[in-house]
């Protein structure tokens, strides 16, 4: 790294620890953190992450005037106009982190964005997207979540909604209700829990035992049970290859995206249910968007920090 | 108009007509005309535009060298790459025609969109939606079609399928058949065909004779049916207003655009439909979307024209 280089920042803020990394305006990974989240609502809880930052950037020998940018991933919607009202398993006052951070770094430009928003731009800056300047990242893990990229650029949306695909009301006349109060939303039947839910509804259907489950998102299980030749489990992996091929159908016909890519825990089972999810998608996709690809994320847990630091890097090019 | 004012014109390529109009930087429509569509495949066709264009430009006392984009908005699908591979209704060779438009305006640069693409633009350069950097526009005609711009740009999707939400997935249990051949898209319910469907077979069920209907896509008389208190033609408003208020929950959920435009001639019809269709919109959309105002279009069939112009305006400038 030349002296004169600019470095960026990207921070995904998780529930138990804000993870950092520091890169390179090409997107090389040259320095990692990490510390436990504290309440992100005063100064000792915005010292907690400046002095992380410290000491990342004493382990590559970097000066803190060479970061141009920092980027922060968190887990709820950033709207157009930047005022963050809802939040989900974090206590964070935005303003005064924002802050904190600037005079830390006088010379970045700070930007906050969505975990999930952040994990497309990671992908796309340095992962399965690579190259590409469109894309829909989908992650499965407890949740169903997305990222919308067009044009190189995150859609976030006026309320921050862009991309929050796990709500898709895809079944109407679904009576069980989600965990946002809805009814039928994608979620239901593509996240892990999902996966879990459907299992036991199959087969209780079929006068059986479930094999031993760990908690109600524990679909590692389901998968393995379907390896072994579990027909329940086949059935809740058709629907939920059902649901979500459609999903990416709808998707594909609003914004028609150079690819999809999937993340989170649930597509490390990638294995067992892609080639049913290509097939559903294809059978609800319109022609001209039917040959899409649908690819495996390849950053897994680090896609927020390259996500987070990439948005910081364009706001700061901005 | 000074005279080193920069022109756009705006080409509205249809299946009868040729549309045109002459426009400032700031969108004010100086001038219009209009040419029977020719075969737009070779010289006497492209010399039938050229030539319409010069009258326009003459009786704005305009010069060709003022003009610096040119927009074509047309009924079918424009790809990233700009090969245009399907043709709805025209005969269009779009580089022979691209060619004969710059030979024919040197300084200007040639544009082609897709009609409901370039209708969203122009609505949003000029019309319902002056003034916001995002909407999703919707056609409701014949078919159903539609236009998400993103940021200020519209979001034309890899193979051209950005805002082909006519073709939305909404109902994989239907039975019957969509003009595209897939099975319960929202065109089948949402469309003036789709209402005038529904409401013969709310008829049927109510085992009684329609309204006398001047064809299959005469919704017209189906919305002047319920006026007169017609339960199944209320019946079939409902079945539009339900599926299309969940098709534009779905669309907030992936672009969470500033405001839905509805246009088309349907759309005339909106004091009819339109608070239904908010109810059921706010019944489906998660909360942080809710409040998203749905406008009615304004510059009804000079949208494309506005569009077009508008669209070649930013190429010009990009």
């Amino acid at each position: 790294m030349a002296a004169n280089d600019k470095l960026f920042i990207g921070l995904d803020v998780g529930g138990t620890s804000v993870k950092m990394g520091l890169f390179t305006e090409d997107g090389e990974l040259i320095g990692r953190g990490s510390v436990p989240t504290p309440p992100l609502i005063d100064s000792d809880g915005y010292a907690a992450v400046t002095d992380g930052i410290s000491k990342v950037l004493a382990a590559s020998s970097a000066e803190v005037d060479a970061v141009h940018g920092i980027g922060l991933a968190i887990p709820c919607p950033v709207p157009a106009d930047g005022v963050i009202r809802m939040q989900a398993n974090i206590q964070i006052n935005a303003p005064g982190l924002e802050a904190a951070l600037q005079r830390h770094c006088p010379n970045a430009t700070v930007k906050f964005e969505n975990d999930a928003n952040a994990a497309a731009m990671g992908e796309l800056w340095a992962g399965a997207a690579r190259g590409r300047k469109s894309c829909v990242f989908v992650t499965i893990g407890t949740g169903v979540g997305g990222g919308i990229v067009v044009d190189g650029h995150v859609v976030s949306g006026v309320a921050g909604a862009g991309g929050e695909i796990g709500h898709l009301c895809m079944n109407p006349d679904e009576e069980r209700v989600c965990g946002c109060g809805g009814k039928g939303h994608l979620e239901q039947y593509a996240s892990a829990t999902g996966i879990v839910t459907s299992y036991l509804e199959e087969c209780e259907k079929r006068d059986r035992e479930p094999v031993a489950l760990d908690g109600p998102s524990d679909s590692r299980s389901v998968f393995a049970a379907a390896k072994d030749g579990d027909e329940a489990a086949w059935a809740a992996i058709d629907i939920m290859c059902d649901y979500l091929g459609r999903a990416l159908s709808m998707i594909a016909n609003v914004v028609d995206p150079e690819a999809f890519v999937l993340g989170g825990g649930t597509s490390n089972s990638s294995d067992l249910f892609l080639e049913r999810l290509e097939a559903s998608y294809r059978r609800y996709a319109i022609p001209v968007t039917a040959d899409k690809p649908i690819e495996i994320a390849s950053l897994n847990n680090d896609a927020g920090i390259y996500g987070a630091a990439y948005v910081a890097l364009q706001a700061a090019a901005a």
